[in-house]
């Protein structure tokens, strides 16, 4: 099966789940609700709940849809925390993105009240989603997983840092570390989740959640080096916001050669982690995914 | 046992509690750390938690504070969702509060920033918190009950339709809503945890979660008539707010004797509820404290 064959499947039958669970556009009070399903639906790569399908087939050892259908509420679980993340991260106190994806963000079409409690009921509804797991010690498990990805010590942690250092002086661990629990805690979250439902052997947990820190931490890291470098068209936004807006960066930090050497050896780490686990071919595309974004 | 004494006891024990779960002040990042703590322990009456003891106590037939230690996550998760969502309610964009029981709200002392994740924070600890249950299939049914509680269909749905509101005519049947959703179905969660807990009976789940519900509507419909007649010692805050801001209530829509026949009907119905059941006295205390708001 081709991979790219294997992202449109696999993120076909999340929409679809998607807009199952989320309560109808024109349920009450409708204008929270649309604003739930106007950022859920907003051209999201899907990528931390195909990343969990991804481990959980790694881990079964093949590709197989139907066995997909029981943990769509974890699948969506991911996808709605991430978008409520996104949410506030983009309110004007916050990083005061005016747009996401192309499009106006949340709080610029439905105003930032509005956008404050959608992404209070996206947080809600993923929780709300795991209680669904039939098996009561799996669901308990997979809450607590997600809790801490996103608390204090995961997501939200690694805002707040990113807030607190704003136009200060900061060093490369700080920066390693907002990079590690904005992106980084989600991502293993996404590959805990499996191994927590397939009931996978702790050292082998250990190995996928290393995969998928190093996997964000990476991903930040290029992302840092094309706002230096890159175009609208890889960034996907214009480049230059963060040396406009002070942020530290990787390339600000250890200059653009050094971050290339370091997100190119953190890459290798990934291969090298899974590279003898079977049917890890989709597990393979997420480090070239990053690795064709590094100019 | 004295009434007031069964509150003074159990609020110790839930302020200790809240302390060992919240992770201290001085812990990474700190600030955002220091915000939880400083809503959280800013002088709250911890009526949930309370609430939820009193009805945990009538369920077993009697006082005994030894069986509420293995409680403390349930009534510390009640505790932390209310603190979450008053920290939400107040930022410029909802409520623009900037004083809470008489001290700078949140946001006012920390920045909105912060203040927006230190709410998500403590929704997450939260939930964390009930994972901590020990009968996995109980602990799922907390969660269950308290993500109802907080949902679109709960206390967002409350909050959203209340600012939706703003500067409309509403009706009765809107305001109601709102009463209901904002302030009765935490109290209904409080209720329902307990009913979980103990295993009881459907039929008195439901009794005590109508109790809950009028409760949480009377008390905002005294709220409001304190708001048009009350002192600032009674209602703990400035009254005249709500017709400065043009903003709906009971009097305004109903008139003054009306709205008090109303509160004084639905405290007989509580009242009511709950007379004949065993070990009500805390229960019925909480008719008296809204009672006793009464002008």
């Amino acid at each position: 099966m081709l991979v790219q064959e294997y992202f449109k499947t696999r993120s076909r039958l999340l929409e679809k789940a998607l807009d199952q669970y989320l309560a109808p556009a024109n349920e009450y009070p409708e204008q929270l609700h649309e604003a739930m399903r106007y950022s859920v639906f907003s051209g999201g790569k899907r990528m931390r709940p195909i990343l969990f399908f991804a481990t959980y087939e790694m881990l079964i050892g093949r590709k197989n849809i139907n066995r997909l259908a029981r943990l769509m509420p974890v699948a969506c679980a991911l996808e709605l925390v991430h978008t409520a993340s996104l949410i506030h991260d983009d309110l004007p106190s916050i990083d005061n993105s005016s747009e996401r994806r192309g499009i106006p963000s949340c709080h610029e079409k439905f105003g930032e009240a509005t956008a404050i409690l959608a992404g209070d009921a996206l947080t809600t509804k993923a929780i709300e989603l795991l209680t669904e797991i039939s098996n009561k010690k799996v669901a308990i498990d997979c809450i607590h997983v997600l809790t801490k990805a996103v608390s204090t010590r995961g997501m939200i942690g690694g805002q707040a840092v990113d807030i607190l250092s704003a136009k200060k002086k900061v060093n490369i661990n700080t920066l390693r570390y907002v990079h590690l629990k904005k992106t980084g805690a989600l991502l293993q979250a996404a590959m805990e989740l499996a191994c927590v439902i397939e009931g996978a052997e702790e050292n082998l947990t250990i190995t996928l959640s290393n995969f998928a820190l190093n996997l964000g931490l990476t991903y930040q890291i290029v992302d840092d080096i094309l706002d230096e470098v890159g175009s609208f068209e890889v960034l996907g936004k214009n480049p230059g916001g963060d040396s406009r807006s002070h942020k530290a960066t990787y390339p600000s930090l250890l200059g653009l050669e050094k971050s290339k050497m370091k997100a190119e050896k953190l890459l290798r780490d990934c291969y090298n982690l899974v590279k003898n686990m079977k049917a890890n071919d989709v597990l393979l595309e997420f480090v070239n995914i990053v690795k064709d974004r590094l100019p």
